[in-house]
């Protein structure tokens, strides 16, 4: 049977790259369909009417929502190339991570960008914090499953994109030289091909965030 | 070899009770271990450094956080008694609704529970729509898997137990008659004897959240 795959995404959404990522590295055609946020479709309203959101995986008609599940779903349909490892245990410290990174360490760097006076403070530090575990965890390690990058390089790659972004425009600091095996990651990851081919344009970014950094903190 | 396995939980909470069901229903022993939230052990803080949360189950000495994915990893160590369909898209429909269960419809009602004024009215509104969707899904089905329960029951298994108690508490009319479906698989599942023989004791249930009631809710 002829496959039909189709993908609502953005451009830019760090959600909607993860799986852009994942259906390069299986070698699977689809059809990429943009979304305007602000202007949703009739086909994002109808394939996810609980979240209303980006991305969503159309697969032969068939619609799935949430990018850690679209994760999952690609990686038991198309078995080639996988992005979990086999071993139940390591499976499992794979998808920990990954929910750490949706529930704690992207909301406190976003936190962090878009509050002000102490909660930013807060939220930056949380975000310290939170790097210090990803740190930790690649220790002895290239990419966080190993060798080869997979979920969790996939989940948290967002990092090696929008740190220098969010860094430009805020000018904070935030890596700097305080986590040298992230940034290594960072290195490693960004150059690896089906990475680089899919980076949405540097300048297009800055002057995204630069006006959504000017939305959250007006000019007094 | 001999199988060691651990649950560090709390009497009272849900996310403990899913991890209990699964256990139960493929039949694994295990040692409980109840934690004092207000007093957490080192055994937990040991094996659970970034969340500090119950539950963790541990195999064999590897500590497995986070109950959805303690949820996966068990089904994927030991196969008997499936909690997950085999299919990739029903997979992807089972997480899909649990994480909808942990990250919308839990917090949503735990809102309505905490909140005063205003931002209670649309904690209950909101409990109500995310309730519409649970109603939704169950159309032609006895469990939300189908005959038998899975994942998705495990996991909004809270409801039969909680709903009620909230209801009693606060006076509110949740779930009523609004929900046939809803209702009627609350009955189902509460009457399974791996659920029946392991809900914690209403009575105890009524003071606790009694108590936390008053705690969000002083007198004026």
């Amino acid at each position: 049977m002829a496959e039909e795959v189709k993908l609502l995404k953005t451009w830019s959404s760090a959600f909607g790259l993860r799986v852009v990522w994942a259906l390069k590295l299986k070698g699977i055609p689809y059809e990429a369909i943009d979304e305007d946020l602000s202007n949703k479709s009739a086909l994002l309203l109808q394939y996810n009417p609980v979240h209303k959101k980006i991305p969503v995986l159309v697969h032969n008609g068939n619609p799935i929502s949430e990018s850690l599940v679209i994760l999952e779903y690609i990686d038991e349909t198309w078995k080639q190339n996988p992005i979990l490892p086999q071993d139940p245990l390591h499976r499992a410290r794979e998808r920990f991570w990954a929910k750490f990174n949706d529930e704690k360490l992207l909301p406190s760097a976003w936190g962090a960008f878009t509050k002000e006076g102490k909660d930013r403070e807060e939220a930056m530090a949380a975000t310290m914090e939170n790097l210090k575990f990803v740190e930790e965890e690649l220790k002895g390690k290239k990419f966080f499953n190993g060798e080869k990058i997979g979920l969790v390089d996939l989940v948290f790659g967002w990092l090696a994109n929008l740190i220098s972004i969010f860094e430009e425009v805020t000018g904070f600091n935030i890596v700097g030289d305080g986590y040298p095996l992230l940034s290594a990651w960072m290195q490693e990851f960004s150059e690896l091909p089906v990475i680089k081919d899919t980076w949405p344009p540097r300048d297009k970014m800055i002057i995204k965030y630069q006006a959504l950094y000017d939305k959250y903190h007006p000019a007094k």
